[in-house]
């Protein structure tokens, strides 16, 4: 089977989450500066789930770059991803209309976590599909970003009953550290 | 008529109703363990919605793949299909804030059933279309799954009034029975 | 330029559209079968609508494979047919929810003329640039369906201050003639 | 890299906005025409961003014509214009509710004004990649529209709270300038 509609699907699901996210982000009540100040951190952690998504669809697409079939155990992996990545937008809006308390800040990074481990499966059901001469595999290499992520997930997510804004500047680092081009980070991490 | 809008357009609508799907998941209000308990059977009801509308999406992508031309009976069908499909956001939302109450439990299996029917008139159209030699009619075969799946939600829908608790059973078993890789089951199914 | 993004973004926002309209089917309160009864003048005005807007993305199916290049005019044209149909979920939702009031069965009126008009601009569009040989403007002939509609969305509007049932028979009537296959409806109607 | 899934992307993020945009036109209350005086500022404020977000497609859409490969940069900077592009619903919302009180129309500006930034930095990344013989550069040209739009929306801003009306007038000018056809204004502007 062709990734055609495999792309256009995820393309379509990662689109409207992301533009579902907005819809968090209440009309002000009040036309004044101070109306503006409740809707700062929901803001932010929009602009944080954005910044997610974005490099799930980016990381989404570079991967399916590097395939050229697909089958039913790669769609319904697919699908798994997508599923954790649909509840992003609840759980930013609990984060963010919470004032990152611990449990809330704790839940967002157990779904990304799990949307972590789905794009983990989705790969390595589509290296499996391509077998030994897999051009995936050697793109990815060791992967070395994706397991170092897993594990900053978990530490942020056990530190956030500790002291939340730890877990958030590890999310923020993990989001930035996908953000800088690829080679750089990974030879970096190599050292 | 090429079917690649036909596809673009099942894909957006799918994508749109799994993900509107989430909306119904609302914000939890506070921030303990508590908070997310009455989110619990909502949760599980998307989960049942979203592999339902996931299989419809994969076994759609398959049905087109063995489908050359649409005309314009197939659009209808396409489109009387998604109208059903439309509707499970809804009752997923009734029966998931409902817990699982009789009524919403049976119109839920109503909407099932009627997108059930809905697929197989599709089909149904497109064998028609394509003849004799049709590609899709060898593979669908017997198409016992599909018979199997409509007898079971009927009497899922009479016994939601006795015990919803089967229903919801027999709710998951379709789901799982499709889930599983195709020719396995319907070899065990032959049996 | 190329036609396949016109068609992407318009089967996206038609598709978004059909499934806007479902979140204006609340989810009822209660669980008994009287929590329906409200739901009904929604769930078939929904139904119509669905039905309109499954005909615009048919007919829009049609008429762009008869078009092979599209233009700035063109594209216009095209956001601007969109924008009387990214209308139709709030009046459809007005309509529904105030059992057919003469003043909001007026306004879903003006909303499918102002549709039906933002149609034929793009008709017209796509045949001027096609020029003296356009296949468009063969297919679509004296366009008599199209003149028909027109008349009877007026006459709609009128009768709504009259006697609503007659406008929303007449948009029945209207939504029946575009599902009828295209040359049988043309010829009994040329008679 | 091919650019389909760029388009396909963007198309989706852009038609999801210009229909949520709609969900903040509220069902009327009341079916007399008194109920639809209070929707005729959100109405025009949908309609001028509607005008707006169309402007921004059919220019990405031109833009992307102009275009062959795209790479990690092209799509972060695309992703950086939707991320801008997505607020707009909820500064229209913002705005239309509160009858374009200063601060609120002032911030319109704003998000309008880091779109068209967006645009330009996404428009010097594709060009930048181009290299030396960019087809996108010669199109573009002095691009003196862009620089044109970008000084009025900052006046605008600056004026919201003097007299909005300004401002708002100012809004229509960018858009009727850019929706007039190219090569006219352009020539017209230079003189």
């Amino acid at each position: 089977m062709s990734k055609g509609r495999l792309e256009a699907f995820s393309d379509g699901v990662i689109a409207i989450l992301i533009t579902i996210m907005v819809l968090e982000l209440k009309i002000p009540l009040g036309t004044q500066w101070e109306a503006l100040r409740p809707l700062l951190p929901v803001f932010l952690t929009y602009l944080l789930s954005y910044v997610f998504l974005g490099i799930y669809w980016n990381n989404h697409h570079h991967m399916l770059h590097a395939t050229d079939q697909v089958n039913g155990k790669t769609l319904w992996a697919n699908l798994h991803l997508l599923f954790w990545l649909s509840l992003i937008p609840l759980v930013t809006g609990w984060m963010g209309q919470n004032d990152f308390a611990p449990l809330p800040t704790a839940v967002y990074g157990v779904v990304l976590l799990l949307a972590a481990m789905g794009y983990l499966i989705l790969q390595t059901a589509i290296i499996a599909q391509q077998g030994t001469h897999s051009k995936l595999r050697r793109a990815v290499g060791k992967d070395l970003k994706g397991k170092i992520s897993v594990v900053l997930y978990v530490v942020a997510i056990l530190l956030a009953f500790v002291d939340r804004w730890i877990s958030i500047g590890l999310y923020v680092f993990v989001a930035l550290m996908w953000l800088v081009p690829d080679r750089r980070i990974e030879s970096i991490v190599r050292e």
